[in-house]
């Protein structure tokens, strides 16, 4: 039947590697036990790898789904070309510099970023890489939301590669390379603890948070959004798209989150199906919550803020996801819920310009997630995942350790990309500039930049390439 | 390279939990064997319940784009809200309650209903329960699109809240748990064989079936729909969305059918890929007799049927998927074909309004599936599946013990849940009332309900804020 | 709970199946330590296979929304209809004829088409089926996107029918069967290497590619795309379906390339985790080209490319995906970008008009990825995944031998669908008709052929049932 019991043949008879044999009809010796029960979990923590990966990739349609959903329809195909651009760049960029900053072998006793494998020299683990990749190209994802409709394409290129390629992969170093300054993974980790991070609400989420905030500030916001004193709402062009993403990224989280065990033998899978549960609670309790709060505030239950509620609460759930307690998890969305709500309302006090609320969901619940570990880690589960006993939760009566850590955590990364992006922001802005021109502003980036429109027959009338010259059509 | 390899170290040396020390290089003892070998079976078995569950997880987001598909654009926010809380709310109420009814140890003798495990207070099963939640959210799902366009949201939230929390999950007791009255897998099963239903024909699909047929009788048909005994059709908003729904639904099935082995060693991993293969026939025979019968009825063939024959022949293979023969998945394919086509029409000529076809899909095909069970089992299957040998289809020569407990089964689960959900529907029709106004029926929920719509840009010039007072914009 | 432990107990208890004791505990035999490995092992490839074909299952769903959101909105159900059937009617027609003509007991010593197993008579490798149909449902629907928008819906259902059931499962049998005339996996090899194609550049997407230029060619081109030696571009209606399907085509390929492997178990996971990376690069070197080339040459980036150019890459590294090294797969994917660009003008300067892109994605890409394999394969990894030293890539130093045999395999492949296909087509043409009206074609294929609209609210005004007559509606 196809390759496969011929392809496992042909691997076998003809092979220089050391392919086991398995499932022979005669018992086997003990060292030939030993390998088949090694090959076998060797291949169980991978293919988990490898599915664990492709969902979170899928999350890349999720967040090009809502951020498009979540914007006019004139600048849906520029939105989608970054998401997909995030996808496609991110991929060269973190096979040639990424991964080696991240996980190449450390600059002797720094901690500060890796230097090696790059362009995958030398590293053969096949698996690690693409799930490592998989969360960059999300980090980098993040960032085009919050700087939707304003952006210009050439400068969103340079960013992009930026993230992914350096801002990124540092982070990744510090708090999960068994080398980084910060980890929980190296020998003497700080406070005996190191920040607690399972999946990645700070170095995933708040560092694509602290760049998207950077960004949305350095760019400002968009024409005619804050005028006299008043916020004007943009209504997102399509629901059923926001939906959409949102459902594709809740699902890609399981990947995210429970692929965070990085395999599934030796116990492992029964924290990975922990890990499942606590993230479907925190996404419900998000949800619920945000949605009864806008009904609460406003008379009216608002679908947007439901849906960023959902997201809020998986970035909440991401640091802790292994070491609270269900009751804990629901805690955790439940407050990710009034972030959420209320977080939008303070970026419009701010006049900080966000159409997705990306800086909501991904920072302020990057933030709250990380700390939520520090309040809400339950005794035996920190000893269960990360084989610490000596701190857990505040709250819980695990004392100041874990909290004070995942502070320095949090604010060392702040500090990075804060300083990292807005270099990077500034350069651009000094040099091809980041924000397109009024005129293209008001007709849209779709057809300046792109030459091309999202939905060509639903234009209510208006030609969209009337006002425009040099448009090369 | 970030957590693998250290958590899982970490784990390892410090944990206080019975962690196995998998993949070392000597060989090991008999005992270490053993464990090394029971480690990876419950790794192997977690991992596929984890999977299936984030394959029915999915199905959410089909069931969403489904139901908006299928409805007028006026009304797209109000079930895309119903569908996205269903998860939320069903997330919150199932941990709470619902999983204790269905699965908490057994109220001594009486099989009628769990108790315990509520909170997961002593439930550490998580993939369980994980998968036993998104069973849950399916069902509730299903009564939201028969309701659709004229139904209350805050009517929504009382019976979502309890069709998730009561209603269904005392059907889970009778036939899936080992203590239900109706079940195959106590010890002494009715007739000696117990309602077989491997995953869900009744315990899912006929459960949200009938309450979503109660609803849509008690809630009455949509404005217009039946007038002067003629039928308007009310074509859906947008066909894209309802094919990709449908795919969607599609792929998740597998997660649904297939996941419901439970595990993958000891033998299930056969009855899992049987499983795949019945589920496809039967998705496939049920889309291509429902697309032939539209073509030969009215001269053109129907996407609208076509889609509702996969869904119809899906739920058809569900009860019988691991115990019908590929060819009898085939035929309970074609049936299922036949119910969406006459389905539909029967529901018009006794003047029932259920925009999306629920009604068809999930109950009429629900019942057909489990009494297929009855007809078609083969005998090899039933005892591969169920180590039943004393009965099986009826026209296979199995005799008619398998076929009356399917009665049984379907005629215990229409009484309770006509009856439930009838009173349910009754109370809430009494108090804070099932039905929106005329005006709101006629601006459409989303602006009334939610203050917003689903296309702002595309309402062809008119303002659906227009008409409309008191609502809070 | 559920069935779960209930089921495979009733399953152990009962059954008359060899099902194995696993995870008893006391410590095993020798023989019952081995029975316990065989079922891990047999679990872990079964499950790998199960998951990899529902992923591929889902690119059903990424098809339809390519080609939908590719053609104009007239025509959008007329398309997803045929996308939706391809599934439906494939599944019938594989399951009667198709993996009997491609895997069947073979016709002795030809090894030009399997005979037997048709209806899956004695076949119970349940899992191999499922996949192998999911490939065969691939190759078929490649089809529709070139001929949308003016080819008979009856038409379509007949040579839907023979692609699945006759033209694709015969290039199977050479190619993949361990009889074929061309496979790598019989004895004696052609040149001592065989057609390495090891996930269907060749086999599912030239095969696609072939009968879709045939198609294309022979039904011509859409009224008004070829006026006075100009050629007029039919925007796609929207982008976001078109970007949504290419993720989801994405996503579905590491089942399609990874599954390929068609186990986990005996060294097939590390061949799954490279295979997962080097399609990984080559999606994104193929987007990441094809949007610069688009940018240098126009002036602006286009999306529509961007997105064929990763289509296009990921068909480029199917062939190669396990036999090329990452920076192999980068080649091969920078290469199918400019393929995408350069593809899609010389279609136009042919005047063929096909309005997704379906040849320069699936049939020049198809060519390129698998003369890639003879090109850039490396010599440990031709050992590696099929255990041959005698040959590998030329620009490696491996000598013709290989590519020789690629070259023959691209050759009988495109004799065989191109004279099938062209027969087809033309029986079809003589007798039943190919192309619809051009009344039909002006109005659309929605209404005259199902009567139905794919967003009956967004005409912008028109009606489009105003011109019709005998439409039955």
């Amino acid at each position: 039947m196809k390759k496969a019991r011929s392809l496992s043949l042909a691997a076998l008879i003809g092979g220089g590697l050391a392919l086991l044999t398995v499932g022979v009809a005669s018992a086997q010796t003990p060292d030939e036990i030993q390998a088949s029960l090694d090959d076998l979990t060797a291949a169980l923590d991978t293919m988990w790898l490898i599915v664990a990966a492709t969902l979170v990739l899928f999350m890349q349609a999720g967040f090009a789904l809502v951020e498009a959903g979540f914007v006019r329809s004139k600048n849906v195909t520029n939105i989608l070309m970054k998401n997909v651009l995030d996808a496609c760049f991110g991929a060269m960029v973190y096979f040639a510099v990424g991964f080696g900053l991240a996980y190449g072998a450390a600059e002797a006793a720094t901690g500060f970023y890796g230097s090696g494998s790059f362009f995958m020299s030398g590293n053969t683990d096949y698996a690690t890489f693409f799930f490592q990749f998989v969360f960059a190209a999300t980090a980098a994802t993040i960032v085009s939301g919050a700087m939707a409709e304003r952006t210009k394409f050439s400068a969103y290129i340079v960013y992009t590669v930026f993230i992914t390629g350096l801002i990124y992969p540092i982070v990744t170093h510090w708090i999960w390379d068994g080398n980084g300054f910060l980890t929980a993974f190296r020998d003497d980790p700080m406070n005996g603890v190191g920040v607690v991070d399972f999946a990645g609400s700070t170095v995933v989420h708040s560092v694509g948070g602290w760049a998207a905030l950077v960004g949305a500030i350095m760019v400002g916001a968009r024409k005619g959004r804050f005028v006299n004193g008043q916020v004007n709402a943009f209504p997102g062009h399509s629901l059923p798209l926001g939906v959409l993403g949102v459902f594709i990224l809740w699902v890609g989280w399981y990947g995210f989150n429970a692929g965070s065990t990085l395999g599934m033998s030796g116990g492992l899978a029964e924290i990975a199906a922990r890990v499942a549960v606590t993230t479907t609670l925190a996404a419900g309790a998000g949800g619920a919550t945000a949605m009864l709060l806008s009904w609460i505030q406003h008379g009216k239950s608002d679908l947007s803020l439901t849906l960023n509620g959902i997201l809020g609460g998986l970035v909440a759930i991401t640091a802790g996801t292994a070491t609270l307690e269900p009751w804990a998890a629901i805690v955790a969305g439940v407050v990710a819920g009034f972030i959420i709500v209320y977080g939008v309302a303070l970026l419009d006090t701010l006049k900080i310009d966000d159409p997705v609320g990306a800086v909501p969901v991904h920072l302020l619940n990057g933030i709250w997630g990380t700390l939520a570990v520090g309040l809400l880690s339950s005794e035996a589960l920190m000893d269960n995942a990360y084989g610490v006993t000596s701190t857990w939760g505040i709250l819980l009566g695990g004392g100041t350790d874990l909290f004070v850590t995942q502070l320095v955590g949090i604010a060392a990364t702040a500090v990075w990309v804060v300083l990292a992006s807005g270099i990077l922001f500034g350069i651009i802005k000094a040099t091809i500039g980041l924000r397109v021109s009024e005129a293209e502003e008001d007709a849209g980036l779709d057809v300046y930049e792109h030459g091309m429109e999202a939905y060509p027959e639903f234009t209510g009338g208006r030609d969209p390439f009337a006002t425009l010259s040099g448009t090369g059509r």
